[in-house]
């Protein structure tokens, strides 16, 4: 199960005082070999957090021999001291695993601003180093949740003998520009450094990337893959790319469905794009408008809002030749009403949203959330 | 007062049952002359209704005799029976003024996509030209309210002899392009059409485009200037502009109170920027962020959110130092922690955001509000 699907990783997730709760707040994942080859993206947000600032060097040479993450505190502007918190983290679990501090990856999640207890931190490495295990996957994925209500995990095998399994926490400040929310993702197969690169990023751009819940982009995001070669089997680039997007993906649905006080998932299709890039703009100028988001909540299906929103875009396209439709029922087409609204039931959570610009053959899917109360008052009461 | 402070001008409002409420729905603003100048701006977004089609060739020669507005329906996205709406109001009202068509602008605001009852909206015509009147502005600026709570209103005169007035409607859909909501404004000051032009751009510039209640651009937007020169005295230009923005700030500021659901006005300065498109960018960004909204919502003086925001941003600063402000109170500095977060009182309706890039001694305010229960309610429980 999650990062201990893939065979050569061993993960735990303690509890060392983090969070107030007494939850599981720091996980550990060790890459045994015999490869550790290792690909990461990171937010692109210019905010960033002393984790991301230190394990942007890590990954420079493409090996990894092991991943700390904590959830409790983002570790985000809390000057040098802060990364000197970062850096005796990476220095402690090298030392107690017998690897360089530099290739320790370090991931943090929670509120900006406030320094981390160091000491509760270092203590959580030990404990976490000594319960490490190869089924330890599930109690890492539940020591990096934060707003989480569910841990989110994934996992895909191939017929040729390897795996990918993986995690993610995430609920919240969801709209990555590259990378997105914390993620790690392991596979046993044998695959070049270049090769890891390249799969990871194809993957995020079409999973994580098209996720776009509030419109808010973390300072903390690093999406991880790490591979140990223990299959013994050489992964066919073609096939490792295609699992790899299908777990991504499935993570990606995972922190939708999770998203914070959301009722709806919303699927954003535009179709008859002139290019790809500009489907993207337009499903995500839907994605990000309040007052669509909120229409989807109250179950009103306003497609005016839908217009008012592609109308802000620089896509190709003619304003007065566009087609929306939600849930399957064509409602507007060229500039004006078409069939019935009534007809749209936006009960179901699921929610389908088909924009056809009927300007060329490509084609995007965003999905986001609904505006709710229940967002407003998670992000209000208290600070996160 | 509102556009029949200055001479020269008439104006009505009347209930001709467009709104379901019963309430007043149909405005007319005719200016007597001796001149009949007038300037204009239109929303930037591509899908636009069709009165500002038609409104943005009336404007063309700078010459208006009158201007038409109606409440209860956008007419948006209504296609060529919609503008043949447009054009057959336009034509009653020229016909009864005994002006041209072409020299009558017309302004709706409501629902997108729904016609407007013709009928209605000519019988409405009628009555207003018959109850026009030199004190007619109260009345004019009451029929142009959709989900306002209250008439904005404004004024200002010159020591010269010259008076400025204007009125105001817009609660939700609040980020121009730029120009903003329905918003007439008149002045009896004799004044070129290219100063006309030139200030109304100057004035908009920095005051609704400067308002960013709720991210969304709306497809109906116009601010309308109307010159009678009926005061016989000629405006000097600086003067001029000056008085024309305080009106605009002044009605922009009430829009903001008055913003759907909104608990608090938020005004971000961005300080210390490398040009006044980087102070505006950078301050944009913090009022479109949900998290932060919704924070400032919950009385939390969440300030990572707002760093967070600012780094998604291509202005010109250095992540890591910048100092943040929230009432007065140093609260982040050099990418640390830095005052007190419990000397912050969030309580009271405004809030002063202050952001200093170090970069450069350019300033920009952008104003919002916060992301409320009342916000989602307005927003989701009825098409609007």
């Amino acid at each position: 199960m999650s990062v201990t699907y893939a065979l050569g990783f061993e993960a735990s997730g303690v509890a060392c005082g983090l969070k107030s709760s007494g939850n599981k707040d720091l996980a550990v994942v060790v890459n045994r070999g015999p490869l550790q080859k290792a690909a990461a993206v990171f937010t692109t947000n210019r905010c960033q957090a002393n984790p991301i600032l230190w394990s942007k060097e890590v990954i420079k040479d493409q090996q990894v021999s092991a991943i700390v993450l904590n959830s409790g505190g983002a570790n985000c502007y809390t000057g040098p001291q802060g990364f000197q918190t970062t850096h005796a983290t990476a220095e402690a679990l090298a030392e107690q695993l017998g690897v360089a501090s530099s290739d320790v990856l370090v991931c943090s999640t929670g509120l900006i601003g406030e320094q981390l207890d160091r000491e509760k931190l270092l203590s959580g490495v030990t404990a976490a180093v000594q319960s490490l295990s190869g089924d330890g996957g599930v109690f890492a994925s539940e020591a990096i949740m934060t707003t989480d209500s569910v841990a989110k995990r994934a996992q895909a095998e191939s017929a040729a003998g390897w795996r990918i399994g993986g995690m993610a926490k995430g609920a919240g400040m969801l709209a990555p520009g590259l990378a997105t929310m914390l993620v790690v993702i392991t596979t046993d197969a044998n695959v070049d450094s270049n090769v890891l690169d390249f799969a990871l990023r194809a993957a995020t751009r079409v999973s994580f990337d098209r996720l776009d819940s509030d419109g808010c982009m973390s300072t903390n995001d690093q999406v991880t893959l790490m591979a140990s070669g223990a299959s013994g089997v050489r992964a066919e680039t073609s096939e490792f790319e295609k699992l790899l997007t299908q777990v991504c993906k499935e993570l990606a649905l995972k922190l939708l469905d999770d998203a914070e006080g959301a009722s709806h998932n919303i699927h954003i299709t535009v179709d008859g794009a002139a290019s790809e890039d500009d489907a993207v703009e337009v499903a995500r100028s839907v994605a990000r408008n309040n007052l669509f988001k909120a229409a989807i909540f109250g179950n009103d299906p306003n497609w005016g809002r839908i217009l008012a929103a592609v109308g802000t875009t620089k896509a190709a396209f003619d304003p007065y030749n566009i087609d929306v439709s939600i849930n399957g029922v064509l409602i507007s087409s060229k500039g004006q009403p078409a069939g019935d609204r009534n007809l749209i039931d936006l009960a179901p959570r699921k929610v389908d949203i088909n924009i056809n610009l009927n300007s060329g053959a490509q084609i995007a899917t965003v999905v986001t959330n609904d505006l709710t109360h229940k967002y407003v008052e998670e992000n209000s009461a208290y600070s996160s």
